[in-house]
């Protein structure tokens, strides 16, 4: 008898990964083009930043991301092969200056594939989140694909049951108004915790979604 | 110049403290008395029980609350000189047994004081937060309060400010459905992450709430 290789075997491990309030939202108010994670939204990304600064003030020069932020971020980027995010994050970050930053092609989930910049910027547009998953696959050739939102995308990935790992950060900050992760999710999927980085400016969980 | 102790000094810290799963719920949809934390919901207090149970099956009697799980519950609650929590959760709880099992006296806000059991079993019902705080501050004696919930009573005393520390235990599990403890709370809180514990059944973080 001949072992057939299962389809699985050759999927890539896809994870997806965000930033929330402690109340759910992954952007404040009047988030979008030039302001980026919302009004106040700033506060999600000290981490990332490695301590205070707004869209509108020049950042502590000093400032990085520390070691145990940047400890979480690798082991779980750590092997990506592809990312995927949505136009309005796309749009929102200002297309990162207008050059992918990530690891691998990034692909843009967005019902205007025509407004694809040129492939050398390492963005690629595509209508549809099956549509991104099948091109990423494809691109990632076993390796890691990085969903980064938004709270649409996520979501839909999570309703399809593509998403292996779910990691999410949690700011010290309760927002009250803006998106929200979950909003109108209703699904019920239990999580497996697999590992917790804690700094001052973020709890970060990674979680297994069992399926 | 004689100096004047404010009145803040002789406050009791408040502490208010919920589990919640990933997306934000304190219950499955359904909560209720018989029910508990809703359909599906044990799972958000399978920390508290040290391991998986449910309303339905007996729980496996060598299961208890682990370590770091303990650490964090006494850590938070140590010092409590009084509790307070809302009508709901009372009711849901089956009043505990009939009889109140935390440190001090518990008050619960209830529209209905006249349904109050009697005194001897630890619990007093009162009108509105306002009245709740008044009468457990002062039984407190300068010792801790201690908010329990449900999310309406939490986001009452966030916002007329009487939290000085939140603790919020997140479970591994995506509800969908429920009560969530953020429901229509739209304000804008500064949060100071103060303390955090890991374990296999939850992701505990204690905030301090900045004033």
């Amino acid at each position: 008898m001949t072992a057939t290789p299962k389809p699985e075997a050759h999927m890539s491990k896809v994870i997806a990964t965000l930033t929330t309030s402690v109340d759910g939202y992954y952007t404040g108010p009047d988030d979008g083009p030039g302001n980026g994670l919302g009004t106040g939204g700033e506060r999600l990304h000290y981490w990332v930043m490695g301590g205070p600064w707004t869209y509108k003030t020049d950042r502590d020069p000093n400032d990085s991301m520390s070691d145990v932020d940047k400890e979480f971020y690798e082991s779980l980027t750590e092997g990506m092969g592809a990312g995927i995010c949505g136009r309005g994050m796309y749009d929102s970050a200002g297309a990162w200056g207008g050059t992918n930053p990530f690891d691998g092609t990034l692909w843009v989930v967005t019902h205007r594939p025509e407004d694809a910049p040129d492939p050398d910027t390492g963005f690629r547009f595509v209508n549809g989140l099956d549509n991104a998953m099948e091109e990423a696959t494809a691109a990632a050739d076993g390796k890691g694909i990085a969903i980064g939102g938004g709270g649409d995308v996520i979501r839909q990935a999570l309703t399809a049951g593509y998403v292996d790992v779910l990691g999410i950060s949690t700011a010290p900050v309760v927002l009250g108004r803006g998106k929200q992760l979950f909003d109108g999710f209703d699904q019920d999927l239990d999580l497996e915790i697999q590992d917790v980085f804690s700094s001052q400016y973020a709890t970060h969980t990674i979680y297994k979604v069992k399926k």
